[in-house]
């Protein structure tokens, strides 16, 4: 994994900027990944993606897998020929999308059977099967190793034997991942809320070796508070010359807090989901376009945002759009959006280095505090 | 209507080649008119349609009365400032849209009334309110006449009745309209599939003096044979000096025997919405990417076609995109239609320049000859 070297430039308490180096091409951090689930970054164009700021793109192992097969998109040239990103690109390792199935799998310590939501059809995910689809089949650049989700909550003793297995499926990633200069693998620390879990399932992962560091088991339902109280636990076990990855985050509220604890890297579906549904982020917070209050506000979405989907259409004609029920809609905002999160992560980024994060932190941690996710409550 | 110059710049028999001169740029004739039925050509930003090599798009009034409303599209700047086309734009009248809803209107000799298809509210349009929507309100640089679309088939007297009907709206239109330099009005010939009809129709429309002339009544189940033995019948009851308009037309065979006998503009929703449906026209004809066929061709959908749509997407992509009920599909694959259309005209015109349009017509109508459509059956 020689070829991922990853270089702290500047640092602001807990927080840093870095950069890590791919052999297709440089990622800046902390780094925002748009999600592009089935090799499409849902309603946008590829060079949009790129032009708004993103160095990197996430693919899904489990809905590539299932359509159109991992073994086609190999025999098409790989992800990244399929999808036509030129870019750095993560896979996770299926795993979290198999987990809420719930219903339609059955976990074994050597692995876990699924039914595809598609068409019913039975599958298998293995450490080493997950590794052959992204690191060969799909070809990522950064694949991630295999891991079990912990349900929310969990016992002390099913999150103890869920890290356990975690651990154990990492090593058995790392031995199907073998030996690569290309490509590299993310190890994953679980252990719920329990900071002495988080602590063992991060030496046990860190002593494993990867190129990477992710904290899994957030976003589940914990709520903000519960999410930064994970990290502060975590981080401090993570080694500072590794990428660190918190999967599945987050609003902007999330990827401010999380930055200031050390984090790197992260992805999240929420701003092409948010602009299918009509909500566009702004640095005033969240507005959603179907409002009445839109219908004829003259106003571009964010003139603040140095993006086409941004400056150049009136929130009347978004509104027009949603109301209509036009593809051009969900098009434009979840182009803003993806705009606006890459914006974010640059002012975080220059913010680190001339040394107003802790002003920049403050200021939109208070701006967007009603945002925070509250815990789940019990069904 | 003096800013509206139309020029002949070549002929083929009666095929011609010309300029329409606008306010607001040129129109390259023959020409094809992407629609953008509630403000967007559907799935397509503006500068795509632009670069595609489209001069001119056609805007609903039947749409954009109900929704956003006319009064609060004029209220928002007009159609053009509200939906970012900088460009010429022809909206229709609003009448054929209302003849089509069948079970929800009210003729009158004095226009018709009608019931909104989103939510039940009563409508009315006269000639007079079509021409101060389209005109006045929404600012159309060309608008239509309100006419009465005469059903498919009808009898020699119905279609008699609904002639003298839309000429009587013509001259209603026209006293509306007044006098105005920067926009025009054209008129629309109707006379079903009677010779005579149409001959009366069009030397009493000519008589009124309009900046153009549309032939009506086509594209409603009458098929190409009678679509083009109609049109024989027509053309020569026109000036030459003015343009001449097919509405609704059509598929790319239709639009070479149509230009074969003289029309210089068309419109119709065919390129975006086949493209939502996995539909590609191509020179080779329509293929649809949802077939299991294309699952794993890496050929483009026509590298022929410079657009990026046309060629930087393999047909497996895309195929996999519909597969998915992906938003990029449709999006890609109504990119690729509009630029296809628009250089099947580009052809077209550079055919009649260089003397080779007899020899381009025979060949593309004899390779698309199964894709003419059929008289429609009775029911």
């Amino acid at each position: 994994m020689a070829d991922f070297e990853f270089s702290i430039d500047a640092t602001s308490s807990n927080a840093r900027r870095g950069v890590l180096k791919t052999p297709r091409g440089d990622i800046q951090t902390p780094a925002f990944m748009p999600v592009g689930t089935a090799g499409t970054v849902k309603a946008l164009y590829m060079d949009q993606v790129r032009d708004a700021g993103a160095d990197i793109i996430l693919g899904n192992t489990y809905h590539l897998m299932l359509r159109p097969g991992a073994e086609r998109v190999e025999k098409l040239g790989g992800l990244h020929k399929f999808s036509g990103w030129s870019g750095p690109m993560l896979t996770d390792s299926g795993g979290f999308q198999v987990w809420s199935l719930a219903q339609l799998r059955k976990m074994d310590p050597d692995g876990v059977t699924f039914r595809s939501h598609i068409d019913g059809s039975e599958h298998r995910l293995t450490p080493a099967r997950s590794i052959e689809i992204q690191a060969d089949l799909l070809g990522a650049d950064i694949s991630m190793q295999l891991d079990e989700c912990t349900d929310f909550p969990a016992s002390r003793e099913e999150a103890e034997r869920s890290l356990e297995l975690s651990l154990d499926w990492g090593e058995r990633s790392l031995d199907a991942f073998g030996d690569r200069s290309n490509q590299t693998l993310f190890g994953i620390v679980q252990g719920s809320n329990y900071a002495d879990l988080r602590q063992r399932s991060a030496e046990g992962v860190v002593s494993q070796q990867f190129g990477g560091y992710a904290i899994g088991g957030l976003a589940v339902g914990e709520g903000h508070e519960q999410m930064c109280e994970t990290l502060d636990w975590t981080a401090p076990y993570l080694p500072a010359d590794r990428p660190r990855y918190v999967m599945g985050v987050g609003k902007p509220v999330d990827l401010v807090e999380c930055v200031a604890r050390g984090v790197d890297m992260f992805d999240c579906v929420l701003p092409t989901r948010s602009g299918r549904h009509g909500q566009a982020w702004t640095w005033d917070g969240p507005i959603n376009l179907k409002n009445a209050k839109f219908a004829e506000d003259e106003h571009p979405v964010d003139e603040a945002i140095d993006c086409p989907a941004s400056r150049d259409y009136s929130r009347a004609y978004l509104h027009h759009l949603f109301k209509a029920g036009e593809y051009l809609g969900p098009m434009i905002l979840s182009w803003h959006n993806t705009a606006f999160f890459q914006t974010l992560m640059a002012s975080l980024r220059t913010a680190i280095s001339d040394g107003s994060f802790p002003v920049l932190r403050s200021e939109l941690s208070a701006r967007w505090a009603s945002t925070k996710s509250a815990p789940r409550t019990p069904d």
